[in-house]
């Protein structure tokens, strides 16, 4: 099908194939790895397709699929693993113009998928609602690209994974067929399509629980020592009575990459960003005393939305501003095993030094509070970072490798059974985002 | 000092005299015990004095401190340790006539001492609001007496204990001095008071934070075996992503005494009762059918109120429903370590079989979800239920012990030196509720 054919058959459906706009809306932030930028260089799609409703949606996929053409979905593109960065050229769908809140509840929301996070936390706040967790994009990130690509982030202290049982409640889908069929997935079925990248099924519409809007305030606490700053997050995830929506560790140097926030963090200190909720604020100088910390930032609920934005700095963010300064350097993505937890942050701390700059965020993991880690790596070279990575994987980090483009290398290591075989159904000419599964690919040869 | 003159000095406060009402307000819950029953049989206040407003409870203070005639504080008498019996004599000073809501606004509410636990709720819920946890005993326990000899309850699975920091603000006490002080305890400082029975100061005030008023709906789950049915528990604990304030298990036969909901369980099943947030009742079939129960029961959040009442057959009200039936059961109160729990529950349940019949509430301790339980006993001698309780213990099972109306024997195991130091201050002559304390006796023994 040439260019012109398909831009004919989409009729009234936005279409855009400036190269340099095509290109753009090819890519995602996996420029934050070293190892994928050379791997993904010049992947771009032939065409951007920006339905504006469901309908035009189906249109899309039903010419799609007639004509064999590939689909790769995108929200606004805020992933870091190339998720929606197109192997195989063909269609970029964006989703951004299906923005319409359907409806807000209180505790349950439902909206198109194009619905970026922070306009679903300003409607539902109106009612005392909002998201129960957010990556650090929130500004700009889409619903559905959250869903598709992301795992967690501002909130997963206190509710976990987006994955975790009760934290999405439904999904619609659009199958990839040349009749293609308007699917609902409820309950435990929204894992066929959660966190699949894209490659089964385009959502259309996301139904999530909301979390109370507490009035949240912002603090920063510093530590001489960054065991005791991580004992303290800890201390502070572990207390129930606490409600907090960020429990964040930097150790010094990362500070430095934050220019805004130099006066509150003195030089060599290790810092703790924290969002509480202001009933819980009463109750932090007793615990920030017992670890000998420093509250050296404090902004009231009331103020929120204006200043500086902790949250801004954390997650992935955090990773944004170390690369503004210094390009070098680059990322992992873990999770301690609770059992040893801080012992093994002592260890790998020491071990590396400066080499792998330690940057926890505290989340609950199956109802433990466990550190994740977005570390800050000093890059050199390919083999060194691999090296890194076998170093933590060996001593029991699950490393979530944001240095590749496949499913299974990432933070779930294989591909749900569940969603291969909801995957044959909706997408049965393996047109979605391909290339980006090692099963899949395998499926693929042995058929051809 | 005579009756007559307190009387007098009183004024227009109101008193009781008559011997049966006095009798009456001397008495709480403690004869669920059989051990405590003789041990308190007879111990009467003389008289009781119902200040209407803190003005009338620092005179109150004023009399009996210059007289030096014992206190004993209470509210509505809902404990079971004998917390508000009255060892020797003196005023039972009655709060209940405390009752104002002081004021409720998003998370966190003040009210009097005398609130009922239920009224708070039904006025915080009027924006969204409630307490973050109750005794079962809710409709008729009053929040001053929650602080002073409770400990959690429904909600705890959530937000821990009541102890736990972060989820009592403040408390505003009277001193037992000639001339008495208002004293205002915030942050860590008011656990000075809690939990401490009465015997450090007259509590006036109350501020509490709240938890989200999420549309509660009530569900049973019925299991063929009790294990699976309390790994079940464990796992909808661990569920970060499921909002719920209530995971209690019972073992078989104990639905027995609930005569109400026979009919959702069939005999010899092990069920689960539940409150859940309405939001995550669609992920709920999913973790029943992994676990292989049955729900039975289900009320809607919008029927709140109406019928039957899950909370009000759990916790302590467990215990009530049994004696009911057959007034020889007794009970324990127990936490089970959280690093064996289920198996050491799993031997527990086969070595002592039907005499002691095991009821677990899920609840948080310092970030983890671990089984608290309160298993029903039934009792032959009070060498046999100290042999079992000696049993628990071995095994590591903390006993916060309901047989003994001495603080240091029951949960806590030790005063707080904090407390101590605080009870010096604001109690100097030893008057209130005294006999509680093992360590208080001794001192004003070495002093007499």
């Amino acid at each position: 099908m040439t260019l012109d054919a398909l831009i004919n058959s989409l009729k009234d459906i936005e279409t855009i194939t400036d190269p340099h706009q095509v290109a753009k809306l090819s890519q995602d932030y996996h420029t934050f790895s070293p190892v994928l930028v050379p791997k993904l260089a010049g992947k771009v799609g032939d065409i951007v397709v920006r339905p504006a409703h469901e309908q035009e949606v189906i249109q899309v996929a039903a010419i799609c699929a007639a004509h064999r053409v590939p689909v790769t979905v995108r929200g606004a593109g805020t992933g870091n693993y190339g998720q929606c960065v197109p192997l195989h050229g063909g269609v970029i769908l964006d989703t951004t113009k299906l923005q319409k809140i359907l409806w807000v509840k209180p505790g349950v929301a439902r909206v198109e998928t194009g619905v970026k996070l922070a306009a679903l936390d300003k409607k539902a706040r109106e009612i005392g609602w909002e998201m129960r967790m957010e990556p650090s994009t929130y500004r700009t990130a889409t619903i559905g690209g959250f869903v598709a690509g992301g795992s967690g982030g501002i909130g997963s202290v206190q509710y976990g994974l987006l994955g975790d049982r009760g934290n999405l409640l439904a999904l619609r889908v659009v199958t990839l067929e040349s009749e293609p069929r308007v699917i609902e997935l409820r309950g435990d079925d929204v894992q066929k399509v959660n966190h699949a990248w894209g490659i089964n099924g385009i959502i259309t519409e996301v139904e999530v629980p909301l979390g109370p809007a507490y009035p949240w305030a912002e603090v920063i606490v510093t530590f001489d020592n960054f065991i005791t700053a991580a004992q303290f997050g800890k201390a502070l995830a572990n207390a129930d009575g606490m409600i907090k929506k960020l429990v964040t560790i930097f150790a010094s140097p990362i500070p430095q990459y934050f220019h805004p926030l130099h006066s509150y963090i003195p030089q060599g200190t290790h810092p703790a960003f924290l969002i509480l909720a202001e009933t819980s604020l009463e109750s932090l100088p007793g615990l920030v005393q017992q670890y000998g910390g420093k509250i050296t930032y404090q902004k009231p609920a009331e103020e929120v939305g204006k200043g500086l934005n902790l949250a801004e700095f954390t997650w992935n963010h955090t990773t944004l501003h170390a690369r503004n300064v210094d390009n070098s350097i680059t990322y992992l993505q873990s999770i301690i095993p609770a059992n040893q937890d801080l012992q093994l942050v002592a260890d790998l701390y020491h071990y590396f030094g400066d080499e792998v700059m330690i940057h926890l965020e505290f989340i609950r993991v199956n109802g433990a509070v466990v550190p994740a880690a977005l570390q800050l790596v000093r890059y050199s070279t390919e083999e060194r970072l691999n090296e890194i990575i076998r170093y933590h994987e060996a001593k029991g980090v699950l490393i979530a490798n944001p240095h590749t483009y496949i499913i299974e290398d990432g933070g779930r290591k294989v591909i749900d059974p569940e969603q291969l075989k909801f995957k044959e159904m909706v997408d049965p000419y393996g047109l979605m985002n391909p290339g980006k599964s090692k099963v899949l690919e395998f499926k693929a040869q042995k058929r051809s």
